[in-house]
């Protein structure tokens, strides 16, 4: 404890934007959610206002956080019905005096499933029409809604592509829809298509750069950490820097999605803080956004986020947004003393436990580079044979394991997904001498017998590496032990 | 509070088998379940055993109740694996010292599904060897294993008839399995099948009873308290009293599926005392049987049951199972002591709360012996208007309202159901004048402008009740209300 008497604390966030984002699906699943299940009570709302919400508004509050997208960017329009909206609203009017902005996930076609329209074409006046309709419907029921965010041609979700638009079409749609308002639109960047042939690291930015200075005022583009989907590591994604007239978000994922779910200890401070520090074509990565959102690992667990350590990651994820220089070692020891025990001797030894878990799974997992080489659907655990299927979705296309070597050549001889960073970074990772370690075989195809720093060949490298993140474990796990009296 | 001073308590149960069903799905979702999501986590069981376990085990075992189902009757065969039986076992550890046996849902088709043979037909040499060998396996796990529940041919479920074999050839294929190690098949008489064009609640007697006699000793046959499903009044189910040669079970569902899920307040004690009363072909129902069972309405909501007089309901269950002489009203003051307050005021207002709540939902629900009027699917809100899809699904296979009257004729002029029960009840039910009006139109299709005892027709006697449902309910908000300081 420390003492109050010359407590002097003048804080303001740096990045406008913090918002949780809640995969939290209407008949309270949670997409990749692995704390129990959704904290909406959908059918109970908006006549019983369970007292969690109350207790999830003081916490999210309390480190800075000013929004929640409530509903799964799978979206469903039935969350746009006005049955729902005056569910929303009740969550929206208990959530507001704590500063907290509602925003909901729309589903593209909702103007055909909901709106009975024959089209979801952003260019037709009948579904421009609908949607400035809903929109002041919402504003009804939320005055201060904050707006859509919007998963479109993507994985499956309908989008301005299905009728030969652009997304800054889709964005703009609803974006016209909300300024009226002041709502906005968080426009998500996760954008790839299994038709198309191109390295999917590369499609977003082929696809969204160019359309940079197209999108209104009041959308947001929400770019997830790096260019595929949340890995154990990751290089920044080139989106940040390239579209310096656009306004962007950075997506992380507190949820482990491919990190262990909420089985695995993994503090996830220097993942954010890896990226928010990377240096892009327009200066360090935190310069470059207006915001953070990050996906929820919340849930109706007993403590809320699985894993006895899974709430520093969403403590971490509001402390950062509000200020994203704070050092991991700074967010670990804060969670720890407020969670644990301001025992000098555990806040040591756990915050050591905390900074090691970040690594110990691109150790055990995907070292050196590797990724998407886990089990198929539910990702936990690890699946490097996993074939079949579209390809995009399978470990080989990540791996490209073969007789000679090991890894997803990206140079100018390969996808060229280099390309889309700017020089020197492009060249030092396009040159395998110069190419980071930990990010090798994300950028280089590399024979077995290849000799690492070192002095290891990549094999050995490999097993060297998968070795050591068992061996983090286990030191974790004495540590740990340690502790307990 | 009462001095402890003098209190000598001896009691024993009156029947031997008190065991809750869990319909809990292995994704953590609950069939039926209105009170958030499955207390079991199966991704994170054996290693994490969370406290709520050990705190269930304490609540179920202070009512007296010693078995647990944990999966869901619509079975997954895959609860039957190794991985599984592992995850079953450590539950099954923890629940031992507390005296509750675990149970788990056997899929029927099982030994195709997990055992790779070409057919589940109950008469065959592989199959018997396949449960022999899944049994011990079950039993080296869980030594004492309570055994299986089986939902066979039922729903879309797998069976024995797939093979055109009974459902006795299909129970004693798994009770001879688990005889040597003392474990007891539960097999429910929830059988139908919307291919059989008579009356769906006539059709599980007419399957089993002639069947008295085939089922194996460690056979248990699990029969609802109605011939139908659940609703909020049947009459009793005319198995009980009817298979002397065969040990039955009792099924109550706590769970509400048809009375208004978690959110509308209903005090099943009645509901349950009225079946249990009921005097069969051969004398009180309660005799006829060796257990209860009792669908679960516990579920992840903080409260563990929704509706926070829904506990109430499994207390209920824990304690008729165990006595079933006791009142109502004992079991109101018991519980409301427990729960809220000794002060006599509270549970003088409250018990008549709970008293009026169970005849409220079927006087705003279902009157004068409707049924299965409810609304398609979720089952909640009204859906008299309900037809399309298979016949016993609908809403109007049931009412049968047309311009002359409304009601289901099951006398002999009609589907002969009444044929089902003994003299002199069969004759009484068949008899418009001496039917219970409680149960008129589950007997009889009934004119419109027919006068009842009040002197009211049936048009305005059912405008009657319905709105005395709703005054009830107003009562009780009113009285509610008047117990709040």
């Amino acid at each position: 404890h420390q003492s109050l008497d010359d407590l002097h604390v003048a804080s303001s966030p740096r990045l406008k934007y913090r918002i949780l984002n809640h995969w939290d699906n209407l008949d309270g699943t949670i997409e990749r959610g692995y704390a129990g299940f959704s904290f909406w009570d959908w059918h109970k709302l908006p006549d019983y206002l369970a007292p969690r919400y109350t207790d999830y508004a003081r916490a999210v509050a309390s480190i800075g956080i000013n929004g929640a997208t409530l509903t799964n960017v799978n979206a469903n329009a039935l969350s746009l019905t006005p049955q729902y909206l005056t569910k929303a609203a009740a969550l929206a009017d208990l959530f507001r005096p704590y500063g907290i902005r509602v925003y909901l996930s729309a589903r593209f076609s909702a103007p055909i499933e909901i709106g009975g329209l024959k089209t979801a074409d952003p260019l037709d006046a009948d579904v421009i029409a609908w949607w400035q309709a809903k929109a002041a419907e919402i504003y009804r029921h939320i005055p201060d809604f904050g707006g859509f965010i919007v998963k479109a041609n993507s994985e499956g979700q309908p989008g301005p592509h299905d009728y030969h638009r652009s997304h800054s079409d889709g964005a703009n749609l609803l974006a016209n829809a909300l300024a009226p308002f002041g709502g906005m639109v968080i426009w998500r960047a996760f954008v790839y298509a299994s038709e198309n042939p191109e390295d999917r690291t590369k499609q977003a930015y082929d696809d969204l750069v160019p359309q940079d200075g197209l999108f209104a005022p009041n959308v947001l583009l929400q770019v997830k950490n790096g260019p595929l989907d949340f890995q154990p590591r990751e290089p920044y994604h080139p989106i940040f820097g390239a579209m310096p007239q656009t306004s962007l978000m950075l997506e992380v994922q507190m949820a482990q999605e491919y990190l262990g779910l909420a089985t695995h200890m993994v503090y996830m401070a220097p993942l954010f803080k890896e990226t928010l520090d990377a240096e892009t074509c327009d200066g360090p990565l935190a310069n470059t956004v207006l915001g953070m959102a990050g996906v929820a690992n919340t849930g109706s667990d007993r403590n809320w986020c699985g894993h006895p350590f899974g709430a520093a990651n969403w403590y971490t994820f509001g402390r950062l947004a509000w200020d994203y220089t704070l050092s991991s070692e700074t967010i670990a020891d804060e969670w720890l003393r407020m969670t644990f025990s301001n025992d000098a001797h555990f806040v040591q030894k756990a915050t050591g436990m905390m900074l090691t878990s970040r690594e110990a799974p691109v150790n055990y997992m995907t070292p050196l580079g590797l990724h998407h080489i886990m089990a198929r659907s539910h990702h936990y655990g690890p699946g490097p044979w996993v074939t079949g299927g579209r390809a995009d979705w399978t470990s080989l296309y990540y791996h490209q394991a073969d007789s000679e070597g090991i890894g997803f050549n990206r140079t100018p001889s390969g996808s060229n997904a280099v390309s889309q960073y700017c020089p020197p970074y492009r060249e030092q990772l396009a040159n395998l001498d110069t190419c980071p370690e930990n990010l090798l075989l994300w950028f280089h195809h590399v024979a077995w017998r290849h000799v690492l720093k070192s002095g290891r060949t990549l094999w050995e490298e490999l097993c060297f590496k998968y070795n050591e993140g068992v061996a983090q474990v286990r030191q974790m796990q004495a540590d740990w032990d340690s502790l307990v009296e």
